[in-house]
């Protein structure tokens, strides 16, 4: 089963981190949720604080299936940190799947990632991210994987399920829970 | 503004649980989460552990005016739980919000909440409860919400602000989650 990385910062939004980490283990998918700061407690932009598996330090020399951003105004600190921006171009470099969620996508664009592709990200980052697709809920191209904001989790967490996995297993989460 | 309680125990379903508790706050609700146990570290079905603002034993005595009950394998120990049936009733009995999703109804009939009622819940409780609305995604009964599970979280959760609140203030925070 492929194996996914989550990165997490204070102000991450909720229903965006936590419904492709469901999804995907409900899928069988190894999730790995690393925090940015040095500890496990991670608290997001509607108050809800979550403990994480690790952190970006123990894991930011390995290699993961794929990278996941949710949005939230803790996108802030994912674009600060030189470790994202490291393990961003090394995951793409290695032909591995990057997928981003509502303002996350500004992530890939400041590390060059989006140049010449086809994405979706939250209308309220419009002004930065000038391509952004708006009539799609999910965004492929390639090994990039966008969605706009945590009213299109869902449709984002099972399109995930059905590139690392299979549109079957895709259906049959998506059945379980009466989607 | 009105104030909701959410009854937490080992194994709930995160996207049934966080859902809510985030289109709740985003509206200016104030919701309460509270662990069954005596601590504020309750994990999840999938794995997730999150923080509680406090515990049932501190708010049993308190009146809210919604109580929401989340699904998933842990719907088991609100079933066993006297103090999750006298909220129950006590909340009935003054004519507050009773609500749940997934398998959470099963609870509401247990403590006789659902006898006359129009209702839903998950599939997977149809031999409890012969009654289900299987065509709703959400169903309202005078005070009664019930939903079917992770994938009409969203729906459950938008409805509940429309009826806790308004409907502007739904399409408001629908809107700006990109819904």
């Amino acid at each position: 089963m492929p194996n996914v990385l989550v990165l997490l910062a204070e102000g991450f939004e909720e229903i965006e981190t936590i419904t492709p980490i469901d999804i995907l283990r409900r899928a069988g998918v190894e999730v790995i949720v690393a925090a940015l700061v040095d500890g496990i407690h991670v608290s997001g932009r509607s108050g809800i604080t979550l403990h994480t598996d690790t952190t970006v330090s123990s894991i930011e020399t390995r290699l993961f299936d794929a990278i996941f951003l949710p949005g939230g105004p803790g996108v802030k600190h994912l674009r600060a940190d030189p470790r994202v921006r490291g393990l961003l171009e090394r995951h793409a470099a290695a032909e591995r799947w990057i997928t981003a969620i509502c303002a996350a996508p500004t992530v890939l664009h400041d590390a060059g990632l989006l140049q010449g592709r086809r994405y979706t990200a939250h209308p309220s980052v419009a002004n930065e991210l000038a391509d952004i697709v708006a009539t799609e809920r999910v965004v492929i191209d390639g090994l990039l994987i966008t969605s706009r904001g945590a009213g299109t989790a869902l449709d984002f967490a099972l399109q995930l399920v059905e590139q690392l996995v299979s549109r079957e297993k895709a259906a049959e989460v998506a059945a379980s829970i009466c989607a």
